[in-house]
């Protein structure tokens, strides 16, 4: 059985606007020696799947500063202390970055970003019959494109490596996951 | 169009062993305006899709010090300096975190962990007609148990948030997608 580690101490390192990092203090269960571990914390995100009435992708293209490149991807972004719930947030993402409103908001799938290193979850939301009703409302730092990506062609773009976003990749996999039990009309 | 933004400077922050923080300070291409960007950089890193001949997928369990939870994953770690290739880290990894050994290594795919504030890329690294044929070989910090789940329940698992980190949940659907286009006799 793997056991969960004893927390010796925990402090923070420093705050770096959307995360900060901690260093913890560990005992191992299996040698009993200590170690540290740094984590990053930042509040959950979600990832939106937002899909047309014509079975398109809502996505978005904007330059990603972690890799300097332009990255096809889903609307998304972080959970706002003013956001109830990850529903909220993706209806109020998708409204921003791409005007877009839709219909029967539900979460879908969660992920961690990543476990060995971040403390934080990731939701996929899903939204239907999706329609621009709005204009967009970026972020000072955010320059972003909309691009209808049908569905039939999803498949194709991971493979190709257009789609290359990892949290981006998931979400897609599992909305193809939950569409192959819930079949949309 | 989608421009890049050109850096005006960069400084180290700190190094925490399995990463390091950058501080970008960069020009708005649309406003002009200066922002600056927090980037973790660390080196590439590997996921291992291992199959044996029973078409059973080689997964592990362990403990995960972002999320203090015990996930279940397929193998994979850091391309060490000795590295040459992420098909000799995929290797390595199996080897090490498992005792399994395979045959036909080949990447099927990549991600970006987080591009946009992680520099580095994940390889998805494929091995078939895996095998037990050595020893597991553990880092200081791994307590590793071996899982073996067919690949007929790897849909449901992810389905069932019971496969949940997000580069694992990314490299399997690459798989996925790859093994519609070369099906295994």
């Amino acid at each position: 059985m793997i056991q969960p580690w004893p927390q010796i101490e925990s402090k923070i390192i420093g705050r770096f606007r959307i995360f900060s990092l901690r260093s913890d203090l560990k005992k191992s269960p299996r040698t009993g020696e200590p170690h540290e571990f740094f984590v990053i914390d930042t509040v959950n995100w979600v990832n939106v799947v937002a899909l047309t009435a014509r079975q398109e992708v809502v996505m978005i293209e904007q330059y990603r500063h972690g890799t300097n490149t332009i990255e096809l991807e889903i609307p998304g972004g972080l959970m706002d202390a003013g956001d109830a719930s990850p529903e909220a947030t993706g209806v109020r993402e998708l409204r921003e970055e791409t005007g877009y409103d839709g219909e029967g908001v539900q979460i879908i799938g969660r992920v961690f970003p990543n476990p060995a290193i971040m403390s934080n979850t990731c939701y996929t939301v899903l939204l239907r019959n999706c329609e621009k009703r709005h204009p967009v409302d970026f972020d000072q730092t955010e320059d972003l494109i909309t691009r209808l990506v049908p569905l039939s062609e999803i498949n194709q773009r991971v493979t190709q490596g257009e789609i290359r976003h990892s949290l981006v990749v998931a979400a897609l996999y599992q909305f193809q996951l939950w569409q192959g039990e819930h079949p949309i009309k």
